[in-house]
């Protein structure tokens, strides 16, 4: 899929999922239909490599349903780091297959929790559980990352979402992002071959491989950023609808519609200025990874860091606005558009859910010692 | 009920409500049961002309559960304003029923919509429907303000909240103050006989008696402060709980727990110094409206417009204060406190529900008005 | 001068101007010293055509000394807007003997004020009073806009900036861009000839150059909005190498250096993050007036509308980050380094001199407008 | 001088020096004619103890000059400490002379460098310099802080500020505050006797006195954060006088002044109401304060800290808000009230020289952490 028609794509689909955000919202069902609607969209067959393309469409579809947004950013950043093994075979047979069959990857790799590696005649068996494995539970194939249980090699591997063993306790119930499928996996002792290992670091960091890899960290941050300013853009957008089609002038306003009330227009303009500033700033982030990404092996610890930084300070100014704009649009919507029908609160309580990946003052920190000092972050799970 | 005595029972109460306040605030039930621990805890019964009691009281419940606490400081000043009228015996008889009964009240006076009262033999007969009639349809005795079809005089009334003609369409689905019964209320042909008017008021406001009874419109935005401020002390509280016992620290923070964090810690500190001023200005408002209310029939309008201002000025304050402080709480909590069973998107709701009450800018301007130029707020439903 | 070079030569020029902008500014002398810098540059003689290379230079001129490059940015914009009347003649002419004498370029138009031309024999004399001439003082020619006092058609002249007539009282003694020279000039029956005339437009605005023409007044808003980028820039890049090498830690921070406090750190990293947006949203502004100014006569008043409303939200963004910005870095800076000899508070009071030019609240309200129901902005000296 | 008196002869001093406070500022000469004001107004002689009216006396001067009003803060403040040591007689005296005399007092104990003691036969010999040593250049007497140079105990003495050897490079000019004469002194062997000694403390710091004498610490706090307060609210008045008087309406709004624009009155209202908010803060930290100093030497380390949170919390709403508006204060004045003449760019500058006297992150910090934990403020020169 072009990245012309996977915007055009992205846009008839967030038609879509707009229109019932709010009911799919308080039904609380995992996104089995919606990975349907990506499926049959084309767009899970964009390719993973062209930043730009995969962070507008995931933009486009995160103003609409962040939760549906996220899964489809997610999956394509962890297509592409399948290929930052260098396992050009492997990642080749990985996307083809991908765009024939219509797969949807999800992850299972939350830095905090740990899934054990035992080696077995042809390869290993997977057990332990993991939080937060956004996707998992509706996924067709899984990168997972585990560590082996005999030397702490840590592997990465592609995994089978349906494979014997892989369940997915119902516990996702959350306050915001309620269809990203966000809920806990279990591996119980699930097979699977060296064919299916991507990847494997030695216990310690020294490979000179992690640098190129540790981008997938400044990924996940970089599309969170996305749909960040995409929530921020979609709460913008259909507060503006209510207040033009249902909000009433207050009386002492004097003016004859909401849309001609001198606070509600100040009130929008700021925040429209302010989610347009941060829009770029997410943009250039989407760059500096692009080229990042675009200097392969021969990417220094440096080059990665400034990437880090820009995309670091890209979040920084994105957390706040979609936190502060997804409350200050009920100043312009008024007491009647917080009745549940409306839904606007989904905007605010997944933001605020999603912004919470990892503390946004560590970001801020990281920012300002490059600036002072020109320290480069730690490369962690999360910068 | 002595203030002491209440300000104990409302902690009793406030931690009854509190023990379960996600669970109901899920289930959107009418409020019945918590109705019920109102009548017994015997805070029904406190005398509505002790400002600072009623106001303490209803801070402490909406610490716990806005909600409720909203209901109560309902109730009291329904109760205080049919005293506004100068009907010593009907007052008195109203005190001591309620007293003795555990009689809830509430009202049906939105201003914005409109109760007509046709005149029969003895009485009148009411119809018509009113939205946000809060408490309405869980009350013993609604306060009803309609207006004669004949003549178009203001009447204030008591009306048995159980009278043939009443009813309750089940339209309160919010999602804020979601037990707070704000939907909407039904009159077709309400009976009710001239025993039951309380005050009636000439068409045109040139009535003397004006200036005391407009007390009532500041006495909403004066209980509506004190449960802004009871938010942001309950969200603060149970966030505070949380980071303490629940929360982990950041790893690059090099703390042993989130609760030394440097900055959860000065997180906290900016939050909790808002908070404090917010609350002494919300008690300095509640002052001010017992000064203008002690007044009684000699309170001039240059008195009650500065008793207005000073309200407005604790409502704008305390409306910034509960909107940021229930959105940054969520930076101590973390990614894991985003979960349904914690529910402490409850506070956002809530405070962005009920900040909306009436637009914050026309009290900012009011304020402005009067710091800059003297000027009066307007006399309204609302200010 | 090319765009490359010219950014080079801004930077030397930055240098040198920075050395001593605290002296500069405390001397509050009329910049006539700095403009022979700007002259021997060879600044002055870059092309006004390309607005993404003189807003860069004003840019890197503006974070050392923002009066030099706020007279800068604006010799560009005159220069530039003589050009709108299509006179290629003339223009040409203009251009050439400003690249080959060095000329310094100001005007006489602040709309607030009127200059009178009276018709005689072969021109006109000119009359009037205007204040907030900014660099008119110091330059050497002077774009003027008069009104006839005949039949009121309105002139844009050129003039030589020490003609007989033309006089300056001292009268710029500002908090803030105080070597701006931004005086009061005044015209005691100064002569000038129709061949000093660039353009006429008659007393009703329905000519349809005016579309075109009325760019220049959104030129000054996008100079405007880089030289706010460039106050915040420059506070936080001198503030820094203050926090190196000067501040102290504080006692609790239990930190080897200032540099390495927690706070001090995320700090800047707000700023930083909040300035490289806004920077980003201002250069988007100045490639929406670069794409407006290249449709030349074909400019429709939408598309020099929705150019406007792109630089208004440049401005509101900006406007916000350098108060902002230029109020916090003295927490990083501490007690020590408000002495007046580092002159922290002069980017301050820049900022907040600058940044009143015309109210922001009406530029965002045309944000918003534009946002909610597609309004052009109007177009007046200011929009 | 009784405390009524005291506001009324403090409101005098506030008019005499708020009609040439902007010039003043400018001359940036020693207050001594400041000071002869302060004598002539008998507010020197207003006794320490009554924290809620010397509070009060330092607010009212502070409005119209914050230089003059935090030496008179400090004046109360040092005379109030000398009594800690619980030296009835020499108290007593103290007191006495400074009413009878009309002494104005300053102190040598910036907590950052030091003063060394020399015994000698019939007492010290002082050497050293301190910086920042408010009041002292324009002061009759001085509270010293000194350590001896043997044994290291901290002695706290009364000394003659014109005794010979003390001397005050001419070293403050400071872009705030400039009229508080806080530049350095230096003691070369300026001798005291053992009589002039107020108090001495073992060099380590487990003497039970201690918590009592910490209460200075607390005390500065309080009176800095009543300037604070009263800089907010003097800026506020000049601006507002500034609107009605010379703004002009901007020809947008549509308003017939500037005191009828929307977004002037709404802002002011922001503003004001934030301030009463701070200032209620403030004054309910001066009653703690009082309370801890009435239980004199049976204070506890809890009571004190209790104390000391309300304060520091006082003190963080008080920074925020005092840098506010004294930036925004300028929307509602317009490009032309920026005129040096006018100067009220001195409100921030005063604010921002003054916010800085120790890191305010700090103080949020603690009282986030009492807050979280209970943990009660460190003790030292600064909390």
């Amino acid at each position: 899929m072009r990245p012309d028609d996977a915007r055009t794509a992205a846009g008839r689909l967030a038609e879509r999922l707009r229109a019932d955000a709010t009911d799919r919202d308080r039904a609380n069902r995992p996104p089995v239909r919606e990975i349907e609607l990506l499926r049959k969209s084309g767009l899970l067959a964009l390719s993973p490599h062209d930043h730009a393309a995969t962070h507008a469409v995931t933009r486009i579809v995160s103003a609409a349903d962040a939760s549906i947004g996220h899964l489809l950013g997610y999956h394509y950043l962890h297509l592409w780091r399948v290929g930052l093994f260098d396992q050009a075979e492997l990642t080749a047979r990985t996307w083809r297959e991908t765009a024939e069959r219509g797969w949807f990857w999800a992850a299972v790799s939350n830095p905090q929790d740990a899934i054990l590696a035992t080696p077995v005649a042809d390869g290993y068996l997977l057990n332990g559980t993991r939080t937060f494995a956004t996707g998992a539970s509706v996924a067709d194939r899984l990168v997972v990352n585990a560590t082996r249980d005999d030397d702490g090699e840590r592997l990465t591997l592609v995994v089978d979402a349906h494979a014997a063993g892989v369940s997915h306790p119902a516990d996702w119930d959350n306050m915001g992002q309620r269809l990203s499928a966000s809920g806990s996996v279990m591996f119980d002792r699930v097979h699977v071959t060296v064919g299916q290992v991507v990847g494997a670091l030695p216990r310690e960091a020294h490979d000179p491989r992690m640098v190129r890899l540790s981008l997938s960290a400044l990924s996940y941050q970089s599309i969170l950023t996305q749909v960040y300013v995409a929530l921020a853009e979609g709460a913008l957008a259909e507060a503006a609808e209510y207040t033009r089609r249902n909000a009433r002038p207050w009386a002492l306003s004097g003016a004859e519609s909401a849309a001609r009330d001198p606070y509600v227009l100040a009130g929008y303009g700021e925040l429209v200025a302010g989610v347009r500033a941060a829009g770029l700033l997410a943009d250039h982030a989407v760059a500096a990874l692009q080229d990042a990404a675009d200097r392969g092996g021969a990417l220094t610890a440096e080059q990665r860091g400034e990437a880090g930084v820009t995309i670091s300070s890209a979040k920084v100014v994105a957390t706040r606005v979609v936190n502060e704009t997804t409350t200050r649009i009920f100043d312009f919507i008024g007491a009647r558009g917080t009745a549940s029908r409306f839904g606007f609160d989904r905007f605010w309580r997944n933001a605020r859910t999603l912004t919470l990946h990892d503390p946004v003052a560590y970001k801020a920190r990281e920012v300002g010692a490059h600036y002072l000092t020109g320290e480069l972050p730690p490369s962690t799970s999360y910068s």
